[in-house]
């Protein structure tokens, strides 16, 4: 998807925007960048880890209060069908930041699934990135917690288009200096992991005061929100949480009826709340569009410290639907209006939804596997997606055509001598009838099936893989 | 609970309000009855069959879309840890009508769980239902749709303290004419049951034109409310949807993306719209309250033609959560502000509650399983109910006690050569953590098992069943 061939057209919009400058009584109604005269967007994305479907309220909870993200659901675009590109964290989050599926940039693998801190890799240099594309639109970057994509110099986020990174470079559960018992995990203690906390590229804080993690991301996130409000920015929030070992700050202890892990996902619905409190506050709401989601299913086998996938089969790990559907919201008012959106969406989208969006092109030398999203955001027109890949590591196990998902393969995750199966026929669900993946209809419905083989037959067959970085060592 | 015992104050009150009528300049702001000069607010219970935990949007259904109960919900209390009083149709309304365990009223029964064609028996008439509460303070009453109480005259909703009855006096699978295979519930025509409606105690069509009852009884309902908004007027909407075979009319067919049960549940929630709208047409929004909820979980074993009971386990018929757990709202604008409401409810809790906020006498001749809720409506206390027993017919299955649930016994509904398994010591959940009753934790808290394990015996030794009425056939 080429964009530069609009480049007259961009031009023309440029000379024309500047004319209605001079014209301007100077009041800012949508935030007209003073220098180029151009009319900008900001982007927030809240990305969550393991926070399952069903966590929060307005997706079905009955005992996690989340009156914020509710509010915002209300006020926005509530996703009941928006897919991450992986169910583990590394490749999920190569997926969001690249607007490729994982496979393509190395950043997948089917037995080390993510990376930990001995790894070598991360994601090459040579991958574009949001961050990166922004930057082509003098947007100010930060990424605000979690990154996973390499925590190694050469790959951190002030490598990868981002102006200013703060937070733990991967999970909050490596680097565990403590036992094994169960208590480490469950009565978690923030000395129990060597975990590092960075600003830019230098260690400031290890082990990292885990309890107050999700309160700092915020005060934060804030900051750059109130440095670079005169400008467009675009702001990675990736939190740490509710990934076990849980921690919330004092505030947040005991608050929730949902235990321990609604605690922490009450204090990532308060945080929710300040950014948009601070957006409206700062007169930058109608100008910018924040997207809440996470980066895969809950971890189930943390049982009551894991979340729930609500009426989705599974969780974390998997390619059933538990694994990669998450409660998603689009806010951005004025702009988009309240709805609830049963289409396709994907964290493969984001992409080029903000290059849309600001007007910057899109890389025309590789496959991108994201879909525009503006003509569902601004006039709920059907999304263009209509397909999602589910791969595990690099192998693809399952397809979504419109409602019918097939399963070629599946396999359980963090179950002891789990069996990978392979389905010839594969299996399929009518999705949007049974969201559970409880009723197999592959016999009703052959042609359904051959279609969805064939898709994905030549989906493989064009399929270029890139380098594995997962599967290399530090040297020692 | 005797209220009788407040007759003194009840007297000063109409005294007082009548005092206050002479100064009134003739707005009606709360709908004084202007016979009474006593304050009034109307009832209204709309009651789905067979819908789920998961069924509806603001409840976390991904596809089916219900605008009118989102709002509803927005604009009342969302209850999510509402339980109806048996897993199936007849017991849970026998509940729900009298505000006693269906035990005592001889209206369960392990078997023969449910009232058929050919049942001899019904709710006795001595039994004190919401209606006839109600009749005492002069209210006009109504019930719409499925009784399910007895449909031989004796035992009729016109003999229960209602002054008219349009409906299907029991299931719309009864009286099934058709064959035995699947195309006939799941392509259903009308015609295959001969099922009969009845307008007070006539029959005047059979079999029932299915297609049309939703919309239909959302009909009668509107004429009633309109007929009686001089007030105060109890409506019971028992709707026969979306219980298997499932109708829609025409404006509805195609519709959901769920598919046929997804039509059926849209056209429910557009009922629920026209009602609300009729009431704020007509003046009544402030003095009327609506409770929205269905009699027990969805039937699973239907596949597709089935509900879901998003996270919560298992369906109709089983004392697991998802058998007896509802989606409740609680309408009444001006005196409900809205909340999500997590602590315990119960359509048992109904009755107990109409009458305090009217001002009814309690019979104070039999033991009540009901709570008044005024507290939780009006001013957000934590609810009165702690306790919540679950039957399976006559027998005590499982008991809640705060946020514990022990299962004595389960069984599994619908499921051919099922085993009914005795757990000594029984199955512990902590579902507010675990909402799901995945997690047995009873050896952690061998304290709380006990405690429970002597409430259940307690209730057992005081329970004085009633003579059974569901195992009677009428005489050839």
């Amino acid at each position: 998807m080429p964009i530069q061939k609009y480049g007259v057209f961009r031009h023309l919009w440029v000379v024309i925007s500047m004319l209605l400058l001079l014209d301007s009584s100077g009041t800012c109604v949508r935030c007209e960048n003073a220098a180029t005269g151009i009319e900008y967007i900001n982007f927030i994305i809240i990305f969550c880890d393991d926070l399952g479907y069903g966590d929060i309220g307005v997706f079905g909870h009955p005992t996690i209060l989340t009156p914020n993200l509710d509010h915002m659901a209300a006020e926005g675009q509530k996703w009941t069908n928006f897919y991450v590109a992986a169910s583990v964290c590394t490749p999920s989050r190569a997926g969001l930041m690249t607007g490729r599926l994982p496979v393509r940039s190395g950043m997948a693998n089917s037995k080390r699934r993510v990376l930990f801190p001995d790894s070598n890799g991360g994601l090459p240099a040579e991958e574009i990135t949001i961050a990166e594309i922004l930057k082509e639109k003098n947007y100010a970057t930060a990424c605000i917690g979690k990154w996973h994509l390499g925590h190694l110099p050469r790959y951190l986020p002030t490598r990868q288009g981002f102006d200013y990174y703060f937070g733990i470079p991967y999970s909050n559960d490596m680097d565990r200096i403590a036992g094994k018992d169960s208590d480490v995990f469950y009565q978690p203690k923030s000395d129990y992991w060597n975990v590092p906390i960075l600003r830019n590229e230098e260690i400031v804080e290890r082990p990292a005061d885990q309890n107050t993690l999700t309160r700092r991301y915020t005060e934060e996130t804030i900051e750059f929100i109130k440095q670079h409000k005169g400008g467009p920015f675009f702001i990675y929030l990736a939190h740490n949480m509710p990934h076990v070992p849980l921690f919330r700050s004092k505030d947040f202890a005991g608050k929730s009826r949902r235990g321990l892990y609604g605690d922490v996902v009450e204090e990532v619905d308060w945080s929710v709340g300040q950014i948009l409190q601070t957006l409206r506050q700062q007169g930058l709401a109608e100008n910018t569009l924040v997207v809440f989601t996470s980066d895969n299913g809950p971890w189930l086998s943390h049982r009551e410290q894991g979340g729930s996938a609500g009426l989705l089969r599974e969780g974390k790990g998997m390619t059933w639907d538990g694994g990669m559907r998450e409660p998603t919201i689009f806010w951005w008012p004025g702009t988009i209006h309240p709805a609830i959106i049963t289409d396709m969406g994907s964290t493969l989208d984001l992409l080029p939804t903000f290059a849309g969006i600001c007007g910057a092109p899109l890389p025309d030398d590789r496959p991108l596997d994201g879909y525009d999203l503006q003509g569902v955001l601004k006039e709920q027109k059907k999304s263009p997606r209509d397909i999602m890949f589910f791969y595990r590591g690099t192998e693809l196990y399952a397809v979504r055509k419109g409602s019918f998902k097939a399963h070629f393969i599946t396999e359980y995750a963090y179950v002891k001598d789990a069996q990978k199966t392979v389905h010839d026929p594969p299996l399929l669900y009518q999705l949007e009838y049974d969201p559970s993946e409880k009723y197999n209809v592959a016999g009703q419905y052959p042609d359904i099936v051959a279609e969805i083989q064939h898709l994905a037959e030549q989906h493989k067959a064009a399929m270029v893989m890139g380098k594995d970085q997962l599967d290399t060592r530090i040297p020692k």
